[in-house]
Protein backbone atom coordinates (compact mmCIF):
# COMPACT_ATOMS: atom_id res chain seq x y z
CA UNK A 1 0.00 0.00 0.00
CA UNK A 2 1.11 3.06 -0.75
CA UNK A 3 0.79 6.77 0.18
CA UNK A 4 1.29 9.58 -2.12
CA UNK A 5 1.29 13.26 -0.32
CA UNK A 6 2.68 16.78 -0.98
CA UNK A 7 5.30 18.71 0.87
CA UNK A 8 4.92 17.80 5.00
CA UNK A 9 5.16 21.89 5.96
CA UNK A 10 1.99 22.80 3.64
CA UNK A 11 -0.17 19.70 2.91
CA UNK A 12 -2.64 19.67 5.47
CA UNK A 13 -4.81 17.03 3.79
CA UNK A 14 -1.88 14.77 3.55
CA UNK A 15 -0.99 15.48 6.91
CA UNK A 16 -4.50 13.68 7.81
CA UNK A 17 -3.92 11.06 5.77
CA UNK A 18 -0.79 10.12 6.98
CA UNK A 19 -1.13 10.67 10.61
CA UNK A 20 -4.40 8.37 10.46
CA UNK A 21 -2.62 5.71 9.04
CA UNK A 22 0.93 5.73 11.06
CA UNK A 23 -1.04 6.13 14.52
CA UNK A 24 -3.03 3.18 13.72
CA UNK A 25 0.07 1.51 12.75
CA UNK A 26 -0.72 0.19 9.33
CA UNK A 27 2.04 0.16 7.34
CA UNK A 28 2.88 1.44 3.87
CA UNK A 29 5.09 3.19 1.81
CA UNK A 30 4.97 7.14 1.38
CA UNK A 31 5.53 8.77 -1.66
CA UNK A 32 6.08 12.31 -1.22
CA UNK A 33 5.73 14.80 -4.28
CA UNK A 34 6.70 18.09 -4.51
CA UNK A 35 3.72 20.77 -5.15
CA UNK A 36 5.43 22.31 -7.33
CA UNK A 37 2.43 23.66 -9.01
CA UNK A 38 2.50 26.47 -5.90
CA UNK A 39 6.22 27.47 -6.70
CA UNK A 40 5.94 30.40 -8.78
CA UNK A 41 3.62 33.54 -8.27
CA UNK A 42 0.83 32.69 -6.00
CA UNK A 43 -1.88 32.57 -8.12
CA UNK A 44 -0.06 31.78 -11.43
CA UNK A 45 -1.48 27.89 -12.64
CA UNK A 46 0.94 25.57 -13.47
CA UNK A 47 -1.06 22.64 -14.60
CA UNK A 48 1.96 21.46 -16.88
CA UNK A 49 4.13 21.14 -13.38
CA UNK A 50 5.93 18.30 -12.63
CA UNK A 51 3.86 17.86 -9.92
CA UNK A 52 0.23 17.92 -11.93
CA UNK A 53 1.58 15.69 -14.25
CA UNK A 54 2.65 12.72 -12.08
CA UNK A 55 -0.70 13.39 -10.21
CA UNK A 56 -2.49 12.76 -13.36
CA UNK A 57 -1.33 9.25 -13.81
CA UNK A 58 -2.63 8.44 -10.12
CA UNK A 59 -5.46 10.21 -9.40
CA UNK A 60 -7.87 11.73 -11.73
CA UNK A 61 -8.54 14.15 -9.33
CA UNK A 62 -5.27 15.34 -9.44
CA UNK A 63 -4.69 15.89 -5.86
CA UNK A 64 -3.15 14.37 -2.81
CA UNK A 65 -3.28 12.72 -0.83
CA UNK A 66 -4.00 9.62 -2.72
CA UNK A 67 -3.64 6.06 -1.44
CA UNK A 68 -2.53 3.30 -3.65
CA UNK A 69 -3.94 -0.14 -2.46
CA UNK A 70 -2.05 -3.76 -3.04
CA UNK A 71 -4.54 -4.35 -6.03
CA UNK A 72 -3.23 -1.11 -7.78
CA UNK A 73 -6.75 0.95 -6.90
CA UNK A 74 -6.46 4.58 -6.29
CA UNK A 75 -8.32 6.05 -3.58
CA UNK A 76 -8.53 9.78 -3.65
CA UNK A 77 -9.66 12.08 -0.83
CA UNK A 78 -9.03 12.16 2.81
CA UNK A 79 -12.34 11.34 3.99
CA UNK A 80 -12.60 8.44 1.29
CA UNK A 81 -9.22 7.02 2.52
CA UNK A 82 -10.19 7.20 6.61
CA UNK A 83 -13.26 5.14 5.47
CA UNK A 84 -11.60 2.36 3.72
CA UNK A 85 -9.04 1.94 5.48
CA UNK A 86 -10.78 1.63 8.53
CA UNK A 87 -13.09 -0.45 6.92
CA UNK A 88 -10.30 -3.02 5.75
CA UNK A 89 -8.65 -2.69 9.46
CA UNK A 90 -11.60 -3.28 11.72
CA UNK A 91 -11.59 -3.89 15.17
CA UNK A 92 -9.89 -3.67 18.17
CA UNK A 93 -7.18 -4.50 19.30
CA UNK A 94 -5.72 -5.14 15.60
CA UNK A 95 -6.13 -1.94 14.94
CA UNK A 96 -7.10 0.62 17.13
CA UNK A 97 -6.84 4.24 16.32
CA UNK A 98 -9.55 4.71 13.59
CA UNK A 99 -12.59 4.75 14.44
CA UNK A 100 -14.52 4.56 17.76
CA UNK A 101 -15.22 1.37 18.49
CA UNK A 102 -19.18 2.72 20.20
CA UNK A 103 -21.57 3.42 17.32
CA UNK A 104 -22.48 6.52 18.95
CA UNK A 105 -19.02 8.19 19.30
CA UNK A 106 -18.60 6.93 16.00
CA UNK A 107 -21.22 8.39 14.94
CA UNK A 108 -20.12 11.27 15.86
CA UNK A 109 -16.16 11.27 15.23
CA UNK A 110 -17.88 11.07 11.58
CA UNK A 111 -20.03 13.79 12.15
CA UNK A 112 -16.88 16.09 13.31
CA UNK A 113 -14.18 14.95 10.63
CA UNK A 114 -17.52 15.68 7.75
CA UNK A 115 -17.31 19.33 9.44
CA UNK A 116 -13.53 19.68 9.18
CA UNK A 117 -13.55 18.23 5.77
CA UNK A 118 -16.24 20.61 4.19
CA UNK A 119 -15.40 23.48 6.53
CA UNK A 120 -14.07 26.10 8.48
CA UNK A 121 -13.07 28.19 5.05
CA UNK A 122 -12.08 31.47 6.90
CA UNK A 123 -9.60 29.29 9.39
CA UNK A 124 -8.21 27.61 6.09
CA UNK A 125 -7.97 30.82 3.92
CA UNK A 126 -6.58 33.15 6.86
CA UNK A 127 -4.17 30.99 8.79
CA UNK A 128 -2.65 27.81 5.96
CA UNK A 129 -0.71 25.60 7.67
CA UNK A 130 2.94 25.78 7.13
CA UNK A 131 4.45 23.91 10.13
CA UNK A 132 7.77 25.90 9.74
CA UNK A 133 5.91 29.71 10.06
CA UNK A 134 5.84 30.53 13.67
CA UNK A 135 4.36 33.74 14.21
CA UNK A 136 1.97 33.75 17.30
CA UNK A 137 1.91 37.72 17.72
CA UNK A 138 -0.43 37.62 14.71
CA UNK A 139 -3.24 35.90 16.34
CA UNK A 140 -4.92 38.99 17.71
CA UNK A 141 -4.52 41.06 14.67
CA UNK A 142 -6.23 38.28 12.25
CA UNK A 143 -9.00 37.43 14.37
CA UNK A 144 -9.94 40.82 14.72
CA UNK A 145 -9.61 41.49 11.13
CA UNK A 146 -11.80 38.22 10.10
CA UNK A 147 -14.57 37.75 12.28
CA UNK A 148 -15.61 34.68 10.17
CA UNK A 149 -12.24 33.68 11.49
CA UNK A 150 -13.27 33.91 15.26
CA UNK A 151 -16.33 32.41 14.58
CA UNK A 152 -14.67 29.25 13.43
CA UNK A 153 -11.72 29.23 15.90
CA UNK A 154 -14.81 29.76 18.84
CA UNK A 155 -16.60 26.72 16.42
CA UNK A 156 -13.44 24.60 16.99
CA UNK A 157 -13.07 25.32 20.67
CA UNK A 158 -16.56 24.29 21.82
CA UNK A 159 -16.42 20.99 19.28
CA UNK A 160 -13.07 19.94 21.47
CA UNK A 161 -14.73 20.70 24.43
CA UNK A 162 -17.84 19.00 24.44
CA UNK A 163 -16.12 15.74 22.89
CA UNK A 164 -13.28 16.22 25.89
CA UNK A 165 -15.97 16.16 28.53
CA UNK A 166 -17.86 13.45 27.13
CA UNK A 167 -14.89 11.01 26.56
CA UNK A 168 -13.12 12.46 29.41
CA UNK A 169 -10.06 12.85 26.88
CA UNK A 170 -7.10 12.46 26.54
CA UNK A 171 -8.52 12.53 23.15
CA UNK A 172 -11.31 13.96 21.24
CA UNK A 173 -13.05 10.57 21.71
CA UNK A 174 -11.12 8.90 24.31
CA UNK A 175 -7.89 6.82 22.66
CA UNK A 176 -6.47 8.39 19.78
CA UNK A 177 -8.87 8.19 16.40
CA UNK A 178 -8.99 9.41 12.72
CA UNK A 179 -10.80 12.49 13.92
CA UNK A 180 -7.87 13.50 16.17
CA UNK A 181 -5.94 12.86 13.28
CA UNK A 182 -8.44 15.39 11.14
CA UNK A 183 -7.70 18.34 13.68
CA UNK A 184 -3.96 18.02 14.01
CA UNK A 185 -3.54 20.66 11.26
CA UNK A 186 -5.44 22.76 13.33
CA UNK A 187 -2.91 22.49 15.82
CA UNK A 188 -0.44 23.66 13.96
CA UNK A 189 -2.31 26.76 12.84
CA UNK A 190 -2.77 27.16 16.69
CA UNK A 191 1.07 27.24 16.98
CA UNK A 192 1.80 29.16 13.87
CA UNK A 193 -0.90 31.47 14.34
CA UNK A 194 -0.91 32.26 18.10
CA UNK A 195 -5.01 31.28 18.32
CA UNK A 196 -6.57 31.71 21.31
CA UNK A 197 -8.24 28.65 22.46
CA UNK A 198 -9.55 27.75 26.37
CA UNK A 199 -7.66 25.86 29.23
CA UNK A 200 -9.40 22.53 27.98
CA UNK A 201 -8.87 23.06 24.24
CA UNK A 202 -5.32 24.47 24.52
CA UNK A 203 -4.47 21.15 27.04
CA UNK A 204 -5.83 18.83 24.33
CA UNK A 205 -3.94 21.02 21.45
CA UNK A 206 -0.71 19.96 23.20
CA UNK A 207 -1.64 16.43 23.93
CA UNK A 208 -2.03 16.13 20.27
CA UNK A 209 1.30 18.28 18.85
CA UNK A 210 3.08 15.36 21.56
CA UNK A 211 1.75 12.81 19.76
CA UNK A 212 4.37 10.32 18.41
CA UNK A 213 3.13 10.21 14.61
CA UNK A 214 2.37 13.97 14.88
CA UNK A 215 5.64 14.52 16.25
CA UNK A 216 7.53 12.76 13.35
CA UNK A 217 5.20 14.41 10.47
CA UNK A 218 6.55 17.94 12.24
CA UNK A 219 10.45 16.62 11.70
CA UNK A 220 10.31 15.98 8.75
CA UNK A 221 8.12 19.13 7.69
CA UNK A 222 10.90 21.01 9.13
CA UNK A 223 13.77 19.11 7.51
CA UNK A 224 12.15 19.87 4.00
CA UNK A 225 13.24 23.67 3.86
CA UNK A 226 11.08 24.56 0.56
CA UNK A 227 9.20 27.27 -0.37
CA UNK A 228 6.35 27.06 -2.44
CA UNK A 229 5.06 30.79 -3.17
CA UNK A 230 1.60 29.61 -3.87
CA UNK A 231 1.31 28.43 -0.68
CA UNK A 232 3.11 31.48 1.42
CA UNK A 233 0.21 34.40 2.04
CA UNK A 234 2.15 36.16 4.57
CA UNK A 235 5.85 35.98 3.54
CA UNK A 236 7.95 36.26 0.52
CA UNK A 237 11.01 34.35 1.07
CA UNK A 238 12.23 31.74 3.74
CA UNK A 239 13.58 33.89 6.67
CA UNK B 1 -35.65 8.09 12.84
CA UNK B 2 -35.87 11.78 11.32
CA UNK B 3 -34.31 14.09 8.96
CA UNK B 4 -33.72 17.67 9.66
CA UNK B 5 -33.80 19.19 6.49
CA UNK B 6 -33.68 22.61 4.75
CA UNK B 7 -35.88 24.14 2.20
CA UNK B 8 -36.13 21.57 -1.17
CA UNK B 9 -35.95 24.09 -3.36
CA UNK B 10 -32.57 24.84 -2.50
CA UNK B 11 -31.04 22.81 -0.19
CA UNK B 12 -28.83 20.54 -1.96
CA UNK B 13 -27.28 18.97 0.76
CA UNK B 14 -30.36 17.62 2.74
CA UNK B 15 -31.48 16.64 -0.91
CA UNK B 16 -28.53 14.47 -0.78
CA UNK B 17 -29.18 13.14 2.36
CA UNK B 18 -33.38 12.97 2.10
CA UNK B 19 -32.66 11.18 -1.75
CA UNK B 20 -30.08 8.61 -0.32
CA UNK B 21 -32.79 7.39 2.51
CA UNK B 22 -35.50 6.89 0.47
CA UNK B 23 -34.11 5.62 -2.55
CA UNK B 24 -32.92 3.19 -0.38
CA UNK B 25 -36.46 2.62 1.22
CA UNK B 26 -35.50 3.60 4.65
CA UNK B 27 -38.41 5.44 6.66
CA UNK B 28 -38.25 8.31 8.00
CA UNK B 29 -39.51 11.07 9.55
CA UNK B 30 -38.84 14.78 7.29
CA UNK B 31 -38.85 17.41 9.20
CA UNK B 32 -38.33 20.83 6.83
CA UNK B 33 -37.13 24.10 8.30
CA UNK B 34 -37.67 27.15 6.19
CA UNK B 35 -34.13 28.87 6.27
CA UNK B 36 -35.43 31.97 7.07
CA UNK B 37 -31.95 33.39 7.54
CA UNK B 38 -31.40 33.65 3.71
CA UNK B 39 -34.62 35.62 3.32
CA UNK B 40 -33.34 39.02 3.90
CA UNK B 41 -31.10 40.50 1.75
CA UNK B 42 -28.05 38.41 0.35
CA UNK B 43 -25.32 38.64 2.85
CA UNK B 44 -26.92 39.67 5.31
CA UNK B 45 -26.14 37.69 8.50
CA UNK B 46 -29.68 36.53 10.25
CA UNK B 47 -28.48 34.43 13.31
CA UNK B 48 -31.05 35.61 15.55
CA UNK B 49 -33.95 33.88 12.63
CA UNK B 50 -36.26 31.23 13.60
CA UNK B 51 -34.30 28.55 12.00
CA UNK B 52 -31.31 29.73 13.22
CA UNK B 53 -32.80 29.00 16.78
CA UNK B 54 -34.37 25.61 15.87
CA UNK B 55 -31.17 24.13 14.14
CA UNK B 56 -29.37 25.31 17.50
CA UNK B 57 -30.94 23.07 19.73
CA UNK B 58 -30.54 20.62 17.16
CA UNK B 59 -27.04 20.25 15.73
CA UNK B 60 -23.62 22.24 17.14
CA UNK B 61 -22.71 22.68 13.80
CA UNK B 62 -26.09 24.05 13.26
CA UNK B 63 -26.88 23.41 9.71
CA UNK B 64 -28.91 20.70 7.34
CA UNK B 65 -29.16 18.22 6.94
CA UNK B 66 -28.95 16.64 10.72
CA UNK B 67 -30.32 12.97 11.23
CA UNK B 68 -32.07 12.70 14.71
CA UNK B 69 -31.51 8.58 15.23
CA UNK B 70 -34.40 6.78 17.60
CA UNK B 71 -32.03 7.39 20.32
CA UNK B 72 -31.98 11.09 19.76
CA UNK B 73 -28.31 11.54 18.53
CA UNK B 74 -28.13 14.15 15.88
CA UNK B 75 -25.94 13.17 13.27
CA UNK B 76 -25.01 16.01 10.55
CA UNK B 77 -23.22 16.61 7.58
CA UNK B 78 -24.65 14.87 4.23
CA UNK B 79 -21.20 12.54 4.55
CA UNK B 80 -21.22 11.31 7.98
CA UNK B 81 -25.27 10.64 7.78
CA UNK B 82 -24.38 8.62 4.95
CA UNK B 83 -21.62 6.44 6.52
CA UNK B 84 -23.64 5.88 9.57
CA UNK B 85 -26.53 4.86 7.75
CA UNK B 86 -24.78 2.10 5.94
CA UNK B 87 -23.42 1.14 8.41
CA UNK B 88 -26.71 0.24 10.43
CA UNK B 89 -28.02 -0.88 7.43
CA UNK B 90 -25.79 -3.40 6.07
CA UNK B 91 -26.17 -5.44 3.16
CA UNK B 92 -27.78 -6.75 0.12
CA UNK B 93 -30.98 -7.79 -0.53
CA UNK B 94 -32.46 -5.33 2.73
CA UNK B 95 -31.00 -1.86 1.82
CA UNK B 96 -29.54 -2.07 -1.77
CA UNK B 97 -28.78 1.54 -2.81
CA UNK B 98 -26.40 2.89 0.03
CA UNK B 99 -22.69 1.94 -0.64
CA UNK B 100 -21.62 -0.72 -3.63
CA UNK B 101 -21.39 -4.30 -2.24
CA UNK B 102 -18.10 -4.59 -4.55
CA UNK B 103 -15.35 -3.05 -2.25
CA UNK B 104 -13.31 -1.70 -4.44
CA UNK B 105 -16.44 -0.23 -6.74
CA UNK B 106 -17.10 1.12 -2.81
CA UNK B 107 -13.94 2.86 -2.48
CA UNK B 108 -14.27 4.50 -6.06
CA UNK B 109 -17.98 5.75 -4.48
CA UNK B 110 -16.55 7.05 -1.46
CA UNK B 111 -13.62 8.79 -3.76
CA UNK B 112 -16.62 10.53 -5.83
CA UNK B 113 -19.04 11.52 -2.94
CA UNK B 114 -16.06 13.08 -1.05
CA UNK B 115 -14.69 15.12 -3.88
CA UNK B 116 -18.24 16.35 -4.27
CA UNK B 117 -17.96 17.12 -0.73
CA UNK B 118 -15.04 19.26 -0.50
CA UNK B 119 -14.92 20.39 -4.42
CA UNK B 120 -16.11 22.05 -7.51
CA UNK B 121 -16.45 25.71 -5.85
CA UNK B 122 -17.08 27.16 -8.57
CA UNK B 123 -20.45 25.14 -9.66
CA UNK B 124 -21.25 25.56 -6.65
CA UNK B 125 -20.69 29.51 -6.18
CA UNK B 126 -22.04 30.59 -9.85
CA UNK B 127 -24.68 27.66 -10.19
CA UNK B 128 -26.32 27.37 -6.95
CA UNK B 129 -29.30 24.74 -6.57
CA UNK B 130 -32.83 26.38 -7.34
CA UNK B 131 -35.00 23.98 -8.78
CA UNK B 132 -37.84 26.00 -10.00
CA UNK B 133 -35.45 28.22 -11.91
CA UNK B 134 -35.06 26.60 -15.22
CA UNK B 135 -32.61 29.41 -17.24
CA UNK B 136 -30.64 27.21 -19.83
CA UNK B 137 -29.92 29.83 -22.32
CA UNK B 138 -27.27 31.45 -19.51
CA UNK B 139 -24.74 28.31 -20.10
CA UNK B 140 -22.65 29.54 -22.40
CA UNK B 141 -22.07 33.12 -20.78
CA UNK B 142 -21.50 31.52 -17.54
CA UNK B 143 -18.90 28.76 -19.00
CA UNK B 144 -17.66 31.66 -20.82
CA UNK B 145 -17.07 34.09 -18.14
CA UNK B 146 -15.67 31.63 -15.67
CA UNK B 147 -13.28 28.85 -16.52
CA UNK B 148 -12.93 27.32 -13.28
CA UNK B 149 -16.94 26.62 -13.40
CA UNK B 150 -16.26 24.88 -16.98
CA UNK B 151 -13.10 22.63 -15.17
CA UNK B 152 -15.64 21.61 -12.95
CA UNK B 153 -18.16 20.86 -15.08
CA UNK B 154 -15.23 18.67 -17.68
CA UNK B 155 -14.59 17.02 -14.10
CA UNK B 156 -17.83 15.97 -13.43
CA UNK B 157 -18.63 14.98 -16.94
CA UNK B 158 -15.43 12.87 -17.46
CA UNK B 159 -15.82 11.51 -13.97
CA UNK B 160 -19.18 10.23 -14.59
CA UNK B 161 -18.46 8.69 -18.13
CA UNK B 162 -15.64 6.94 -16.20
CA UNK B 163 -17.70 5.09 -13.79
CA UNK B 164 -20.84 4.31 -16.50
CA UNK B 165 -18.21 2.75 -18.45
CA UNK B 166 -16.40 0.34 -15.66
CA UNK B 167 -20.12 -0.58 -14.17
CA UNK B 168 -21.65 -0.38 -17.00
CA UNK B 169 -24.23 1.88 -15.85
CA UNK B 170 -27.44 2.74 -15.57
CA UNK B 171 -25.74 4.52 -12.67
CA UNK B 172 -22.52 5.55 -11.73
CA UNK B 173 -21.68 1.94 -9.59
CA UNK B 174 -24.52 0.03 -11.69
CA UNK B 175 -27.39 0.28 -9.21
CA UNK B 176 -28.46 3.04 -7.69
CA UNK B 177 -25.93 4.20 -4.82
CA UNK B 178 -25.21 6.88 -2.56
CA UNK B 179 -23.01 8.04 -5.31
CA UNK B 180 -25.77 9.13 -7.43
CA UNK B 181 -27.90 10.34 -4.44
CA UNK B 182 -24.39 12.58 -4.27
CA UNK B 183 -24.56 13.66 -7.38
CA UNK B 184 -28.35 14.50 -8.13
CA UNK B 185 -28.02 18.18 -7.31
CA UNK B 186 -25.62 18.75 -10.24
CA UNK B 187 -27.92 16.97 -12.18
CA UNK B 188 -30.58 19.78 -11.16
CA UNK B 189 -28.15 22.76 -12.00
CA UNK B 190 -27.49 21.43 -15.11
CA UNK B 191 -30.64 21.30 -15.76
CA UNK B 192 -31.59 25.19 -14.43
CA UNK B 193 -28.38 26.80 -16.29
CA UNK B 194 -28.31 24.54 -19.23
CA UNK B 195 -24.83 22.96 -18.64
CA UNK B 196 -23.57 21.20 -21.67
CA UNK B 197 -22.69 17.60 -21.61
CA UNK B 198 -21.14 15.05 -23.17
CA UNK B 199 -23.30 12.11 -24.65
CA UNK B 200 -23.46 9.43 -21.89
CA UNK B 201 -23.38 12.01 -19.31
CA UNK B 202 -26.08 13.64 -20.54
CA UNK B 203 -28.21 10.72 -20.67
CA UNK B 204 -26.81 9.34 -17.15
CA UNK B 205 -28.27 12.67 -16.04
CA UNK B 206 -31.81 12.25 -17.36
CA UNK B 207 -31.74 8.57 -15.77
CA UNK B 208 -30.83 11.00 -12.44
CA UNK B 209 -33.97 13.00 -12.90
CA UNK B 210 -36.08 10.44 -13.61
CA UNK B 211 -35.77 8.54 -10.80
CA UNK B 212 -38.93 8.54 -8.78
CA UNK B 213 -37.20 9.47 -5.48
CA UNK B 214 -35.56 12.29 -7.22
CA UNK B 215 -38.89 13.00 -8.83
CA UNK B 216 -40.66 13.46 -5.41
CA UNK B 217 -38.49 15.82 -4.40
CA UNK B 218 -38.59 17.98 -7.34
CA UNK B 219 -42.14 17.90 -6.66
CA UNK B 220 -41.90 18.91 -3.53
CA UNK B 221 -40.03 21.70 -4.69
CA UNK B 222 -41.67 22.95 -6.64
CA UNK B 223 -44.53 23.25 -4.55
CA UNK B 224 -43.28 25.66 -2.11
CA UNK B 225 -43.18 28.83 -4.05
CA UNK B 226 -41.01 30.22 -1.17
CA UNK B 227 -38.10 32.92 -2.05
CA UNK B 228 -35.10 33.33 -0.31
CA UNK B 229 -33.46 36.42 -1.46
CA UNK B 230 -30.14 35.18 -0.22
CA UNK B 231 -30.40 32.06 -1.96
CA UNK B 232 -30.89 33.58 -5.24
CA UNK B 233 -28.38 34.93 -7.46
CA UNK B 234 -30.28 35.72 -10.67
CA UNK B 235 -33.22 36.90 -9.20
CA UNK B 236 -34.71 39.75 -7.09
CA UNK B 237 -38.09 38.09 -7.26
CA UNK B 238 -40.21 34.90 -8.28
CA UNK B 239 -41.31 35.40 -11.85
Amino acid sequence: MQLVIGNKNYSSWSMRAWLLLRAAGIAFEEIRLRMDQFAGDPGAAATDSAFARRMAGLSPAGRVPVLVDDAGQAVWDTLAIAETVAERHPGHPGHPGLWPQDAHARARARSLCAEMHAGFGALRQHCTMNIEFVRPEMGPELLAAHPALARDLQRIDAMWCDALTRSGGPFLFGDWSIADAFYAPVVSRVRSYGLPLSAPAADYAARVWAHPAVQDWVAEALAEHDFLAGEEIYRRQRD
